[in-house]
Formats: structure tokens, C-alpha cells, sequence
């Protein structure tokens, strides 16, 4: 039997990465769906995104949304912005314990998704930390496509800590290493993330798995099991890839804090407050979320005979 | 990093513990589908069920099914039998390198699978067996509910010893733990398959895990990292729990060999031809499989851009 950790931190990102690829709802809906999930116990939470509504029409109105969301204490809320002109936003609406930045590891992607360089996007990452950092918001750098690019295919480990070497230079304090397209494996898992933490032993590394070919859950197997404590769930497993329409998306929230409960692995998470806030899900979005155990039921719920 | 096996042994179930919960399908299309299938590389694969056609219709004809099947010369083809008479009538087919015999670990599930205790079915093994050795035919049992059981929640590791201790004395060659309605977690399978492996050494076992709670993928890998090399899929994923209508069923075959396959592990089978026999039952069942590198494609398949 392998270590495991006895805890982990999920940061619940279905407001923004799952609703991100949803019909846009309105503000009222998105902030119940905080206000619920806030309430499962999950000590971080991505709630909204300073991005451009034209980008990105179901993230618009983020302000309005945050301004109404009833805050609680013990959930660190972070913001995703992808410039300076979104830090200032977020920075101005106020409340953050952080700001999240990103990135992809080839220009391909990374055009696609901000118009720009990788080396472009690395100077934004600069100026969001110099938004940040005086107001003492810590900036945490995602960076996309780290175990596999749509355009590029497989991606070498070295140009992941490259990347994560130059964003940690540009200021931002924690890297978040994002399997955008679904291609990471265990052994991927292994390699990208164990390079990175023989060479960048200080800086704190979160997961963001999606589950576009199966292997999500056994990437975050692999990833606990090498020490990583960090990891993005999604209500509903919400989210998806553009490369893969009908494909599963992110890890779900109810699917991780079901199994690692039976592992003995403390998430602080109630799982069913977490299915209670899938089905309110389900409800605003209109459709089924196509998380497991919101289909099956947790294990310990027996059937009657 | 952890060891992993050079090699693993799939047997593609899709024919029996797939179709079993779909529509009955004509003969033929069952047939198409076991040769769509022995064509793919897979080393064993279990095509008929011997039960009665009233308790599983999709199984019925089973001896036309296998009488009609082009046989591949280098794949081990193997039948389910509940009892003396299915192993009978398998027999009687020929052919079969060996035949499938199964129970459960608590009466309950027992009763309500084949209407009978566990020891009773212990019994039935023994008969099977009788049957089956005479023409040199290895008899495998399937430990249903190994690592969780719908009505008596978990399962001490300790019974389900106990009850491959009596079948391997019944005179069985080789055990399948079956997560039957996917209640098993990577700890649950080190504590259970570790246990057997410790107190039986020489019994060779197969795991049969199912998707239910999102969990079958992590489980593969942690039993892999323990050292078992036998696994069962199902092509599309396909097969399921009455106790979680509407939830994955099997491990799909096509995601594990697509896993498998950048992890460097061997399976000898070919994704395409998997992928194009995927493609084939989609269109004799009448439906989508539920298979994520059936929607997503490999992750070398690259995005134009």
C-alpha cells in the first residue's frame, strides 16, 4: 500500500470553470449556487472571473455577482483574471484571498484562448502581481495544457517548469498545473509534477484535473500519492473542453469527496450538502450533471432488500 | 513513483456483462460483435452466458451465439455458468478455454442473484468444476460484492478471504474480486486484494470493477501498483448495476487500454480497432456508450488549428 495524505484542500471551481462552459445564467442563480456551495464545508472556492463578457458571455457581470454573494468566514474565495484591467476589477470588488492568473505552455493554445504569447501572457502575469501585491492579494498562476496541448500533443516536463519558473520569477506565489484537454496519466502525473517538485521545492502546487478520457480520478490517485495535497473539483463535474464536445469534464466535487471519504482522506467537505448543491445545479442549468454519485448514491446508503 | 506492471491482461466482458443489461440482441449482432472484438488483440474474452433465458433474455441462445463465432485462434474465450447445467451445456458447445463460475459473499445479494445461499453456490462450484475438470477445463469463480455489498454495506476483507479460500477448495484455478455495484476505493482494494495475495499466493486474480461511483480508473491503478496484471473491461463501457440505473457500468474497455497505453504498459490490443468495435455496438444497441475516449479521441489525435 502506497502513502496517501490524510488531508486534502479542494477548491471548488463549478461557478467558474463549470458554469464558464453552461448557457449564461443570471446573477441571482450564480449567486445561489455560491451561497451553496459555500456552505459544504470547502475551504476555497473560485467564485467569479474578471474576463471580458464578450469572451466569455456566461462570466459576465462578475461584480454583481460577488457584491451579492453572502460571504462565509471560513472559505478562502478567489477570482479569476486573465490582465491587469481584470486584477484592477477584482481588486476593486474587493474580498479575494487571492487572484488567479494563467497561461498556457505553447503559443498555439495560448493564442486561441487570449489572443497572445506565452511570453505575453507571462508579462500580464507581472503586471496582475503588481496590482496585487500591494493590496496583499497572493496571485496563483494556472497553467493550462501542462500534461498535454490539443495542437501540440504531448508536452515535455522541462517546458512546464520552465514556465512555472518564469511565472514564480514574474511574482505569483502559487502554481495550480491544469490538465485544460483531459491528456494527463498517472505516470504524466508522476513526471511533470515530481520534476516540479524537485526544483521548485518551495512552491505550492494545486491540481486541476478534467476527466475528458477516463483518467481524472487516477490522475489524482497518482498525484496524492507523491505528496500533492492540492486539488480543483467541480460541482456536477461542470466544465468541459472545447476540443471535446459531450466529453466528461472536471473532476466532480461529489465523486472526490465520496471516495477520498472512504479512504480516510479529510476534505472537511459534507457530501451531502455538496449533492444537495448538485441538484440545485442541475435545476439552474436544466439538465443532468454527469457526476457518479449523483446517479448511484454514496456507498454507505444501503438498499433496502 | 510507484511500480507498475510491464503488462496487464484484459478480458473484454462487453458480450456478457455488457449486453446482459441492454435489449436482448438477434444472434447475429451478437455474434458480429464477439468477432469485431476478437479481432482487437485482446487476449481473453468472455462471449456466452449459459443461464436460463428466462432470468437473463439477452443472454438466451447462447449455444447458436457460439456455434456461429468465427473462433480467433489466439484468444481465450471463456463462457459464464451459474451452475452443473450451465457447465453442461458449455461444454457440450466446446471450445471454451475455461469457464466462469460465480457467487457472492452474503446471502443476501445471493439470494436475490440466483436464489440461493452462499454455500449453496459453494456447492454449485463444486459441481461446475466436476463437470468442467474431466475435459481439462479451469474453472474461474467471480466473487460478486468483494468490496461492497448493496444491502450489507461494507465487506470485512476477512469474508471475502473466507469465501475464495472455499472455492479455490471446490477446486477453482483462478478468482475474479468483482466490485459488482461499485462501492470499491483504492484503500478497499489494497486491504482486500492485499489480504489474498498474502494468505493465497498461488491463486491467480482477476479484478472486475465497475464504474458506479466514479472510482473504477483509481482502482485499477492502485491494484496495478500492488501487482495485479488481470483486469476485465467492457467495450463502451457497457454493462451497469439495477441497483444505480443511469450509472457508468463497467470499466470501459477503451479507456483503459487508451490509459494504459501512454502509462507504457502492454496490453496487446490495438485502440482502433477497439474504438471501430465501440463504434459497432453503438449502432447494434441503438445508443451513445458512455466511454469518454469513444467522445474525446485519443490524446494523439491532435486539434487542427
Amino acid at each position: 500500500m502506497t502513502e496517501l495524505p490524510d488531508r486534502v484542500t479542494i477548491r471548488e471551481v463549478g461557478p467558474r470553470d463549470g458554469l464558464q462552459s453552461e448557457k449564461p445564467l443570471p446573477v441571482e442563480d450564480r449567486v445561489r449556487l455560491i451561497e451553496a456551495l459555500s456552505e459544504t464545508g470547502v475551504p476555497r472556492l473560485e467564485a467569479v472571473s474578471f474576463v471580458s463578457p464578450k469572451a466569455v458571455p456566461a462570466m459576465a457581470d462578475a461584480a454583481a455577482v460577488w457584491r451579492r454573494v453572502r460571504k462565509v468566514s471560513h472559505v478562502e474565495y478567489s477570482a479569476l483574471v486573465p490582465n491587469r484591467r481584470g486584477a484592477e476589477d477584482a481588486v476593486r470588488a474587493s474580498g479575494f484571498a487571492s487572484l488567479q492568473a494563467f497561461l498556457a505552455t505553447a503559443d498555439g493554445y495560448n493564442r486561441k484562448n487570449v489572443g497572445k504569447s506565452v511570453d505575453e501572457s507571462i508579462a500580464d502575469v507581472a503586471e496582475v502581481v503588481g496590482v496585487a501585491e500591494p493590496v496583499g492579494l497572493p496571485v496563483e498562476v494556472s497553467i493550462s495544457t501542462s500534461f498535454g496541448d490539443p495542437y501540440e500533443g504531448d508536452v515535455v516536463p522541462a517546458r512546464v517548469l520552465e514556465v512555472a519558473e518564469r511565472v514564480l520569477d514574474a511574482g505569483a506565489q502559487r502554481i495550480s498545473l491544469a490538465d485544460t484537454t483531459g491528456m494527463a496519466t498517472p505516470t504524466r502525473i508522476w513526471e511533470v509534477v515530481g520534476l516540479l517538485q524537485q526544483r521548485l521545492p518551495d512552491a505550492p502546487i494545486n491540481l486541476h484535473l478534467h476527466d475528458t478520457r477516463g483518467t481524472a480520478m487516477a490522475n489524482m490517485l497518482a498525484a496524492m500519492q507523491i505528496g500533492i495535497t492540492e486539488f480543483d473539483a467541480s460541482i456536477g463535474g461542470l466544465g468541459g473542453s472545447p476540443f471535446a464536445p459531450g466529453a466528461n469534464g472536471n473532476l466532480a466535487t461529489e465523486d472526490v469527496v465520496h471516495m477520498l471519504s472512504d479512504m480516510g482522506v479529510e476534505t472537511g467537505i459534507d457530501l451531502d450538502r455538496v449533492l444537495a448543491a448538485a441538484s440545485l445545479l442541475e435545476s439552474l442549468v436544466g439538465h443532468r450533471v454527469n457526476s457518479q454519485v449523483t446517479k448511484a448514491g454514496p456507498r454507505w446508503v444501503l438498499a433496502s432488500r
